[in-house]
């Protein structure tokens, strides 16, 4: 198979990092690229999709924690065949599968038609999963995973997310209740309380709503509701940090109001013994090791192939429409996600 | 000695939790009370002295994490004669000893001619120790002392303190000499930045300057300074969590700007390992235990007799004048601590 592999390859350029998101957009370019070459213990994955994630626009702004030495290609995470091994048994073996894989060094991401994996942080897809649903599979569902674990182990009882309406929301809704997990989901409009009143959501509060706090602060205390993630930052942040019970963790995630966090009372911090703390899934990983990502990672298959979660995508597009897109993907990123098919078109 | 008790005292007595400060002073009353009685392993001290802290103000304002139940005396520290036991061998043995004390329960205060004391919780104090000094034995010396602890066995390699002019601030110069633990002693002007060089402060910056945070970037990176002791909040907290190294905790501990902590980067949170936690001196004495704290004070016993440390006095008051005495130390709490003296005047 390997002599079925081109020397060059169409890949997502990124050439400045831009503050603003539209310009940042506009400075991705296709572009012909070499196909990389492999080292031993690493994969060429030969990508079908590849997703953008908020992440992805972090990173194309210049924010993101771990930049990449410009020009460089974009995306997180994707899903594809391995068709090339740079040797070592675990890349050999991975020969010919489909494999969903991240994306966290200062190398060439999943926006192209290949890519270079670490044969050990692939994850080998079940069968019956759809490729569409691959190509999201680490990064919403492992953080997921992530969050409720950290949650748990810290001996919070309960957990407030600020973020209920996005897909990892949702998700987190269908993970939680098998788990028996309380969570108490923040939203910001009424049509999203009622989504996820029809997810089986049972606690939903409108944070539009005049006496948002004051609920949050009930029903945290009665279901002693100690941990929150927190995916919105500026006052949010400080609303829920203020409220919740004694004790508690407010693991920030995310900042999808792009501001920073605020109006955290120093009170609560000196006096109820609560924290504020980040949550980065590439960090989660590393602790959790190969075998426990693959177990964490087989079961949100499982989830996804009988759909009790879903990643839903809102438009799938070519690497020559990938511009385009993400430019409409950023006014409408509660839609669903953006899908980079690079080798259609 | 015990028949020399009167059956009353006078006292500072709080009616009602107001948040403007000057409120706060206006509703302090001196009234007479009924000298408290005692339960085994409590003691009485004849207060000859007792400080008004920072964490006094909080509680006139209703923002104190543990809150009194009205009407009460204030007052979370003071030193004087133990007059009586309530029994027991500790309470016994202290009899007739000069303690400081700290009053952290829902119980009348030290701005009293008598206060109630665990005697497990007092500290005797040594024959040289002036009683203006005593007087403010615990919750500076041993607050500073709890920092430093505290950053040390977090692994932290040195430290910013953002209340570098204040007398805990000076405290911590000196006591972190002693370790060889680099501070960054942060003031707000300049005068001050020459008032902690005179004290042997190798590092302050002027949080002033137009180029503060360049300044903290530069010399945090170059001391691997990861801990921050926060006594200011505001956008002061912020500035410095943005900018401290990876793996950073900021502890804040106070929040002299009576503002919230604010401008928390969340890229710093997610990708750094940055932590925002609270220190409180209450938390940690327990976590040290009797004998700990006795070691801790008597440490800093020391350091106070030969002046290596001090806690400047800007005024004496009697009960009766401590109102008016409040009303002007708000205004000034840079120049020294208000001592209240329940037996004079």
């Amino acid at each position: 198979m390997a002599d079925s592999i081109p020397d060059r390859m169409h890949a997502l350029v990124l050439h400045e990092y831009r503050e603003e998101i539209a310009d940042a957009i506009d400075s991705l370019k296709v572009e012909q690229r070499p196909v990389p070459t492999l080292k031993r213990g690493q994969v060429l994955v030969r990508i079908d999709a590849a997703p953008c994630n908020p992440s992805d626009l972090l990173l194309l702004q210049g924010k993101y924690g771990a930049l990449k030495t410009l020009p460089a290609v974009p995306g997180w995470e994707g899903a594809g065949t391995v068709v090339a091994s740079g040797g070592g048994p675990l890349a050999w073996w991975l020969k010919d599968k489909q494999v969903a894989c991240g994306q966290q060094e200062d190398r060439d991401g999943t926006w192209a038609e290949y890519v270079v994996a670490n044969a050990a942080e692939c994850i080998p897809l079940k069968r019956k999963l759809r490729m569409e649903q691959a190509a999201s599979l680490i990064i919403n569902p492992l953080t997921a995973i992530g969050l409720l674990e950290t949650a748990r182990r810290g001996g919070h009882r309960a957990a407030v997310h600020t973020a209920g309406a996005s897909q990892l929301g949702r998700m987190l809704v269908a993970m939680a209740a098998e788990l028996n997990y309380p969570i108490i989901n923040v939203v910001r409009r009424e049509a999203q309380v009622e989504l996820l009143n029809s997810l089986g959501a049972a606690h939903v509060l409108n944070s539009s709503d005049d006496d948002f706090v004051d609920q949050l602060q009930a029903v945290s205390a009665r279901l002693q509701a100690t941990a929150a993630f927190e995916a919105v930052g500026g006052e949010m942040t400080g609303k829920v940090f203020n409220v919740l019970p004694e004790g508690s963790s407010v693991y920030v995630y995310g900042a999808l109001s792009e501001e920073a966090c605020d109006n955290i009372d120093p009170i609560e911090l000196i006096f109820r013994q609560k924290t504020v703390n980040g949550f980065y899934l590439g960090t989660w990983l590393q602790e959790r090791g190969s075998l426990g990502v693959l177990r964490a990672a087989s079961r949100a298959q499982k989830m996804l192939i009988d759909g009790r979660i879903e990643t839903k995508v809102q438009r799938t597009v070519s690497l020559e429409e990938a511009v385009d897109g993400l430019r409409q993907y950023v006014d409408h990123m509660t839609d669903g996600k953006l899908l980079i098919m690079p080798h259609t078109g």
